[in-house]
């Protein structure tokens, strides 16, 4: 057995336990935490190493209250797809709902906070300087800009409302006027309104209450399990998932792969 | 192609969207839940169908903050171990550590409120004579009561807080009693103290506020979700995968599986 | 720092790596296996500590690719619903799939094994005892026996062809024998033919090769892999994800959690 | 309910059921493929539509056998604590053990993989051209080449076999020889032998044999499963989770995340 070099110790600053107490983050649980802080504000420590102000406390609560139910999502199929052949692990069917929350649907509340983060930060300017250097990047780069845009609405009712309560709330807003400012501009230039989405709100707001970019999707997949608990949940009592099986069958046509066939 | 039949609709009560809102469990999302409901409060409609009283939301926020964060857990050296493999997957990491909350670590809470809101039920009678025939059935079926017992504690700390709490803001506690009934004849009629744990407290106070025993392991799924994000994203900025990979290294004795070989 | 245990080491006897070896469960990996045996027999090492000999390693793949493919079932829908939310994680999507692969789908092959390895040990006697003991035992527990009946046939040709195969090899079948005459006891009991379906054949067949009831399910989970590895990627060039998603969301009616609200 | 347009059915050419056969990708999986052709043979199939011929299946065979079990490795670490968790369910272990299998450690052969396939087609030219084309390219863009280099080793002894296989079969070797090419260019540019590791060999032997870049790393998830499902096995058997739960506990220092604590 080789020993174990004093260099090649594990660090953490997350928690730790000792006989007589649990330390989350610098907080003592049971006096400082329990009763005291609400499930957001646990999730804020736990990525930021400190406890939420209270607007920030509030605009985290209406992120994840925002994006957590949209009914049949794929997310939500998969999860009860899963539960019908594996019963006996609810966390599974979660967990196969959860990895659905990737590059797609919940990452891009990440891009956009590395837009105002990452990628804003090597154009110092005025607002509209940025956000017109910003707009050009991604031409060139021939990429779309995170968060904006709607198949459907030219407003995202969710995005009024988070902006509408930054808003009330006298919260920092620095990163969302950027990020409105890249919106025009980008509509501007593309000639027809680019809808600023819900997941521009989040990775702004996110943003704005000083939350990582990396660490963003987070409010995602908090939101995304709260979401599929109540629908495996759901799909336990009251069974789609043959339903949805039958419909995927009825509706599929299979030819073979040579494509040869008469 | 069979038509579709009318009586193979998939039934959901969940959530949907029109081209004009977003309904979750029959209320509006953005007038009557974002800004106005809490992150607990959505997990409790999700599950329940109703908005929380204040009593309520305070107690899932307690239980949700009670068992979030614990340092270096299996299920955090499992997602950190996950990332380094993966770091294109924040979700898969989350993923992988989830998958351990299963019916060791997050399960018992649910067993607990089976044993309140199930086995109990077949036993009528005084708060007594019903956690006596419980203790009775465990032990014919010589099996351990979920909830009881600490390899180190004779008091949970986190009980303690949860119970002062339930107490205090004179919620529903009739589940709760129950259990510590039982606590006490099993602790008598094994001559030994048992811990009424964290375990037991969440189940018990989790089926004092309504929350359906096959759904009470929701709870243990979103504050570990919430404990995992923060892991992973510290693992992001400061790795601590290979340090652990290569203590189990250093520290794993091989054999051949047929032992005689020369 | 505590000083580790001599006694608390992790004890395996899977693989080791050295400077200049690899060891697989007692073989070179580079001398002894790679090129030499195939990947059932890879299989069949790491779940029994030894190689397999040809009629062995004949019938596991043939068990494995009897099960792996089946156009599009729900394990599959899940995987590709999932790549579309996580592109960038092709094994987020296996791995979505596989977690469905539980008690409903595949756990029945161990449960079959388990019947033959462990339960009909309690009742020693001829075949015809033994097997009328076991399916005694089913009835009074009020199960089913897993592995026996179809929806719609009498008899299944992946069994026919495994326990044809079977038989020509002159393999052991000791296991097989016993299943088949609970078959027909069973069947009799019930006046009705209970189809000895593929899941009865694995079973069986495993046990006769000497597989662990515990460890059935890995014949499972590897077919499994590979057919969702063809889905997922048959889901990259031609994506059905968002049509499956559009008809669930067709088919999908929503309804107020309470009921009631006007 | 909406009509179902007859342009939105689902097309697959995976494997489809009647009432009277099941079809696996064209063949008829009965009489064509059930003791006929092996778990490579089938893998090989799903991927690319046809069955392989001799070479083609030996050499697959060998890559699976080669990459599938190493010891305690990060991904059988993350699966036996995971199992400590969730001992019911045997699939969640293998997922989250599986989950692990990104652009670190299995990743890379697809990058291998299409540097060849798809990077150096754009750069048409003699080998040696091409070669030098591709290493200036990675140069440029500041990226390690995908396959090659190795801590310890200057030959991989995993490659020599199966690259020696692959000669001795008179198996096609254009992408083989080519990314010997590129090593040789990177080598001397670099000033060092840079080693053609098992990464470069299976990324090169699979491209030979006609696997998209996309499908490789399902050769090292076929492996994965197989290897996590020996581990997985022993750990139900002969646990170490608990113990390597202990040593990481032991070795782990916690740091209040604000640093300020006296």
């Amino acid at each position: 057995m080789k020993k174990v070099d004093e260099n090649s110790r594990i660090k953490t600053s997350m928690g730790t336990l000792t006989e007589d107490s649990i330390t989350v983050r610098g907080n003592d649980l049971v006096n400082d935490l329990i009763g005291k802080v609400d499930t957001a504000a646990l999730l804020f420590l736990e990525i930021t190493g400190r406890l939420p102000n209270e607007l920030e406390n509030t605009l985290l609560n209406a992120m994840i209250v925002a994006i957590a139910e949209h009914g049949m999502m794929p997310s939500v199929i998969a999860a009860r797809l899963t539960l019908m052949g594996a019963p006996e692990s609810f966390q599974g069917a979660i967990a196969s709902g959860l990895l659905g929350a990737g590059d797609v649907f919940v990452g891009p509340t990440s891009n956009v906070a590395r837009l105002l983060q990452v990628e804003a930060k090597e154009f110092p300017g005025t607002k509209t300087e940025t956000a017109k250097k910003i707009v050009e990047l991604y031409e060139t780069r021939n990429q779309r800009i995170p968060g904006l845009g709607h198949p459907h609405h030219l407003i995202d009712p969710r995005s009024e409302k988070l902006l509408a309560m930054q808003s009330a709330l006298s919260a920092p807003s620095a990163y969302t006027e950027l990020m409105l400012e890249v919106q025009r501009i980008a509509s501007k230039r593309r000639g027809r309104h680019l809808t600023f989405n819900a997941v521009a709100a989040v990775g702004s707001i996110a943003s704005d209450i000083g939350i990582d970019w990396r660490a963003v999707r987070g409010i995602g997949l908090v939101a995304r399990t709260i979401g599929l608990i109540g629908h495996v949940f759901e799909e336990i009592g009251n069974p789609s998932a043959q339903v949805i099986w039958s419909l995927v069958q009825e509706n599929t046509d299979y030819s073979d792969p040579t494509g040869d066939e008469s």
